[in-house]
């Protein structure tokens, strides 16, 4: 029997520990898609306890941000509210993790807390019921007393080359300007592009959003959606002198309904006269903005990436109560292949499809991901459409291996660009531990069954390139 | 190599065959959802031959019912129908079967029957073409000899502790009064609730049935949905009067299409005008009658199963010639995640939403539905909404793994209520004993992987919570 | 470790080695479905060079023929195109593949070409970039002098019993009968039936395909839809003294809108017009071919394959500049299964089920077809209705464990007939091996751990059966 976590978890072979161990290990990070807040790194933000690090939770202004898995568990368990984003009793709150963790046998969290726990902490005891109160303290104690437990020390620990975070078109730039102009500070952050606010035509804040891009881009006004794409492409110039390396679109589902300029324009007219917009017409909007945004990543050399099947705020009543973000999610069966293999033909057919990483959050569209993507390869860089690695509900080491196979059956494996955390806490760049070492482990396996050969070099190269290097070449870092 | 089906089946590691053996092996069954026929029960039925018992078939009186797992495993080897469903010629019948069983490599009837074979017929030689007549002398001699050769006694031998029989709201519980007043018999048999056919708005029956039900509750007659309500509700205290700690409702997909009180009474009124119900009007009454009753249940405390996902009776010629139930359903792909959730939001929104207990016949929908559930948890029990273990077409070796695999990775295994047979058959407590050893030795290998510590405390909490506990707390039996 | 590749590849335990090398490998094959050309076999075509064979590409005559599988690999490196499908360049082609080859690490091609180059030129080093020009020189010198390296010499050293080709009906098959009559070939070749040109009424070459059946059974015209299905029936007739055993159906979805007479006429006159047909009205007139095929099929015992869930040529550039099947087809989503049953159930109603084999690209849609076979077997053959191998984009290591693991759990997997090719490559018969070794590995691995007995029969019957007899049976050979 193997001791819990130890020096060679989830390595189950020789090869796998070798590969491990002896280069995906030593490789830095490239987290290429996160949602830390880089006014904080800028600031290298400190935390007044575990809780706080941990759990995030409500802040004095009101707003609530953290780790929602972590929140999800606690509330499967029964734990009040007031435990699981309330934040007035820290210890208690963490007490009630360590009771729900025990039960959380087969969860990625159940790995990932104890990752936490070990690589910033140095805990290597299982976070339990008899445990949680020397684990909290010890902690505790470091947090307050150790210099390097603020948000740079944890991306420095980590060993993260490269940070892209998650901002909107409208945002200042202002903080990353700050962390490049920092010369203490090693890690490259740049911002990738989310429209996403642009493109949702039906939401009740779009107006005020579009109001805002045009006061950003120094318009009194934006009249048409000819104009909107127009300032966005500002703005992703603006980006993209800032270092931008993707975009990012967060999809329920994907969306093709290509139109002519006349409906597009009438669809954002009648929008912005506060006019409701059915979801063809929605659609209708959305397609266009898509389409112009694919063709403007494409000049600029930006990569586009593509979440889609998603159900955002399912629990009415927690929404309301909490906002969103707050794990109230579910992954959605929404049948987009179709509809992406239309988009992305409609770029490749002018020679205008960017770089595009394909993210489905229902992984029974793996399948159908890896065969769309092999349809749309092209000369300009090797892989140059990816699936992007087992997200979000599905980053868990089944779901990691899942992806693996699927992707490693329908592509080239030793393409894929690899990990990133999709997260808000600074603790998560285990995952990436994690990931690499189910990855090798799985390699390792097929190289120990007499599927691959022991070809050291190719293996090598393999590894390193899924690690690190090529994500570092696809985003030209 | 391991002998067949020997002391340690499916149990490949030393931790599996603790938990099992020391745990899981040794505690009562909760069988909370089943189709057996509680005056069977209370009469204590005894069978004529192996046959009688092992198939089931048409009786007397023609109506067909018995073990249509088997049945279809006869089918799917060109077995003639005289000896599927037809009772002439008993042995014949198995030893048809036992040539068929050969073919199963790989299929769980080839597991459950020879478990069914070991555990009440102390059978320990394989079934196969030599040696049926030998097995069949055997077996057919302890129906008649043993005592304990009866409902009552394979339940006994199975170490039941509660039973939850299928009902319909109409139903008398004369027999589950009968059963509750014996002394001699200690096991609990209690009624679930399924108004299925109150839900059915669209089929031939569905009048007669409201009729049925207005005569059980004596009314003249059922005017109105709102009514329908009252008379359902009526039922249900009576239900719960009776123990009742379940409700069922299979559902081919899931509906949610709420709308105005008036609404929904003109359909039931077209619809007890004999018209046409067309799908949209039929989904008005349902999402209102299912709104109405997850409340009831809630009140109650009586958690709310819904099964999903189904295509029923497809064959046409099959279903005239041998009516439902009989081996002719299949899994559907329905997509029904987005109206569940819509459902399940509807009822927390007023805290009004019951216990609830979620299968989907399609295994792709395991994630998703891992996902929903954990947007709906709440204070008032650990675990409050659960998805039900690999149902029916599911219920194979890796069909309960992945369950098991999907939800401990999207919630907390250790709260799961585990196992029920769903099944018309005495022999098929086996399936609780399949369920555990697979339960244990998925566990048990994580174990001696290192990827959970080796607390023989949690372990245990774990083990015998997923075997027996967690059922028990959740149906407060 | 293993040796890559060596004598035991895939077999991981003792009964594995044994059912493979004593049983299964010894088998001749069926390949009851491929894409070669009987021409070629008849003319027992020479390749020029080792790239010729390996990849095939653009003709003289302009037209694009070969192995998509390997395009696709090549195009995922970011391969030019001219190496791809040009033939320009030989040896240059074979070089970038072998640098590609090393990256598909985990994917069914790297164990594809290098059984292809072991059985067929005896290549036992793994193809890499350091090895390409050696094994490039050995394998044309091969190619070149050797006499059995021919389109017959690969048949015959690959042990093919039988080969099914897919043939339009409207085609001549005199090359069949050449190859019939020539008694020097002693596996048997025959032609199958595959109308879809017939079927597909909205693509702009429909009414030319009409004219040309038309011309092809002597008539001026055909008028009708009756009419279409008459003529179509004297060349299911034709094919059928030509020894036909199977009809193939490639249909993107499964429809199902039964329609009287008349209506299906009204179509039928509609495209004959000239008229745009829409997707409603295509369904009316495909389901009442269908329908009307289906029942021809079952009089002259054909069996009826259906394959379905796919997305042709998403790439409208590529599709525009190379073609249909060069590479650039996907996955589709299609929820085809309720129309599937229905489909089934209407010819089975009359008693005019043909033998009917299930084949859908979308690995989702496995236990779903499981179930639907299992409600429309019958007396007339043991496993009338199969579910075919894992197809194309899952004619993989993993894809074949899931459609065996979910068809073993769903029907008799002793049943099953087995493997095809679906190839266009004289290569590939090789992938029977690596059908053969899977499954051998994954029924030994099954009784080395107890859960089924070591019946050296039952296990002798079930090998044979699926690698070779089962077919034979069901194919009537």
């Amino acid at each position: 029997m193997k001791t819990f976590m130890e020096r060679d978890f989830l390595l189950g072979n020789e090869t796998a520990r070798h590969l491990f161990h002896d280069y995906a290990e030593k490789l830095p990070l490239i987290d290429y898609h996160c949602h830390l807040d880089p006014q904080e790194i800028c600031e290298d933000r400190r935390f007044k306890d575990l809780s706080e690090l941990w759990f995030g939770g409500r802040s004095d202004d009101g707003s609530i941000a953290g780790d929602h898995y972590k929140w999800r568990l606690l509330r499967a368990n029964g734990v009040p509210e007031a435990y699981v984003t309330g934040t007035e009793d820290p210890f208690g709150r963490f007490e009630k993790f360590a009771e729900v963790l025990e039960m959380a046998i087969g969860n990625p969290m159940y790995h990932w807390c104890h990752l936490e726990l070990k690589r910033y902490f140095g805990v290597t005891k299982p976070l339990n019921r008899n445990t949680a109160r020397e684990i909290w303290d010890e902690c505790c104690e470091k947090l307050k007393s150790d210099p390097d437990m603020s948000a740079r020390g944890f991306i420095r620990k980590s060993n993260v080359a490269f940070i892209g975070t998650t901002d909107d078109p409208a945002d200042d730039l202002v903080w990353h300007e700050k962390i490049a102009a920092d010369e203490t500070f090693e890690t490259v952050v740049r911002p990738s592009f989310r429209p996403d606010a642009a493109l949702q035509i039906r939401k009740p804040g779009w107006r005020a959003y579009v109001k805002r891009l045009a006061e950003v881009t120094g318009r009194a006004q934006i009249g048409s959606a000819a104009e909107l794409c127009g300032a966005l492409d500002e703005r992703l110039r603006y980006f993209k002198a800032h270092g931008c390396a993707a975009s990012d679109h967060g999809l329920d589902y994907v969306m093709f309904r290509p139109a002519a300029e006349e409906d597009v324009e009438a669809v954002y007219a009648k929008a912005m006269r506060g006019e409701a917009i059915s979801r063809d017409e929605a659609e209708i909007f959305q397609t266009a903005l898509l389409l112009f945004l694919g063709r403007a990543y494409h000049r600029e050399g930006i990569a586009m990436e593509i979440h889609f099947s998603c159900m955002r705020d399912v629990n009415e009543r927690a929404h309301a109560a909490l906002g969103p973000n707050t794990g109230y999610d579910a992954i959605a069966q929404t049948a987009s292949g179709g509809n992406l293999a239309a988009l992305l033909s409609a770029l490749d057919k002018s020679g205008e499809l960017p770089k595009t990483v394909l993210f489905s959050l229902n992984p029974a569209d793996n399948a159908q991901i890896g065969t769309i993507l092999g349809a749309f390869q092209s000369e300009e860089i090797p892989g140059k459409i990816q699936q992007g690695p087992a997200w979000w509900f599905n980053d868990t080491k089944s779901g990691i291996e899942e992806q693996l196979r699927s992707l490693a059956s329908q592509s080239l494996l030793g393409n894929f660009i690899g990990m990133l955390t999709d997260s808000r806490s600074y603790l998560s760049y285990t995952r990436h531990e994690y990931f690499r070492r189910i990855f090798c482990n799985m390699i390792g396996t097929w190289v120990e069954n007499g599927e691959y050969p022991a070809d050291e070099e190719a293996l090598r190269r393999i590894v390193e390139g899924v690690s690190y290097r090529n994500a570092k070449r696809y985003f030209e870092l």
